[in-house]
């Protein structure tokens, strides 16, 4: 951030009075600017044992796989922005079920959360973000070409819990890279 | 937003190409501005069979009580925020247990989060935002004097769950208000 976006004067970045983090503060307008973390949310949708996973068209990681999710935007649930994610992504419709995941990416300022879902039904095809849409049964998931850790910890939790009988609510933090990509 | 915070030049509100929702775009250097939800963290305290709760000397909801929370920072984990937050208001120490709600408030933009917490000892006094901090049983409880709704509601889950005597993870979304206020 270089200018204020409610004056358009040049703004500095020092701590206000009364804080104690430093913030880009407008001294024309007085505006302070918050910046906050941003959540990321989406769906596991399930059809019978497998489950959905689309194929990245956009960076980061153009080309790996990842459970449909996106930013969250105004004016809409977590829930709701599962689904339009995975409308988006995947162009298929769900029944969002319960909260599964909520994932602490603190290093990127992100708390990505998913829900389990259940597909409506087979009418899924790729979206303008994504290159492949395709159901994935728990042998098939491509470890090793996943995009993001949080997708991978969910999914290696969902399975841990598939095969204990048991879906429970898991809060997790992903730690930062040791070497920064 | 009326200006670009990257170069400066005033920007247009519209739908860009490829994208489904109106953003601040700036024509000069086409920077796309998103604006996404909040995160609030916070805490519900507990001493023996009180918790703890802060009387606000900021608006909105000056004078009115609620629990330690605000707004998530950057690079901060949401267990993290919550603690801090503790500190900030109620300049108490607390050990952060059980994600216990997540409500949406949609109309706001907000997604509130609260943990379960310990409080590690009484040396508890109101911040530069609290006007006062007091432990609370359930009979105590000052209902009519709550600041917001998604407090109010996650308070009484919490002495629900605990008349029941267990707690759970709730997921809940507040409806915008009928008289919006």
């Amino acid at each position: 951030m270089n200018f204020c976006s409610q004056c358009g004067a040049p703004v500095s970045f020092r701590i206000p009075s009364g804080d104690s983090l430093p913030r880009h503060v407008c001294d024309h307008c007085s505006t302070i600017h918050y910046s906050n973390p941003k959540l990321v949310v989406g769906a596991i949708p399930e059809w019978e044992d497998k489950i959905l996973l689309c194929r990245r068209a956009i960076e980061p990681r153009h080309g790996k796989w990842t459970l449909p999710s996106g930013f969250m935007e105004n004016h809409e649930t977590t829930a709701e922005g599962a689904a339009r994610e995975t409308a988006e992504e995947a162009c298929a419709r769900i029944e969002v079920g319960e909260m599964y995941s909520l994932i602490n990416v603190a290093h990127i300022s992100q708390v990505h959360i998913l829900y389990r879902a259940r597909l409506l039904d087979l009418d899924f095809r790729p979206g303008e973000e994504s290159l492949e849409t395709r159901l994935f049964s728990e042998a098939e998931i491509p470890w090793d070409e996943l995009a993001f850790r949080s997708i991978a910890l969910s999914l290696r939790l969902y399975f841990e819990d598939r095969r204990a009988g048991q879906y429970r609510f898991h809060v997790a933090d992903i730690p930062a890279p040791v070497h920064p990509a």
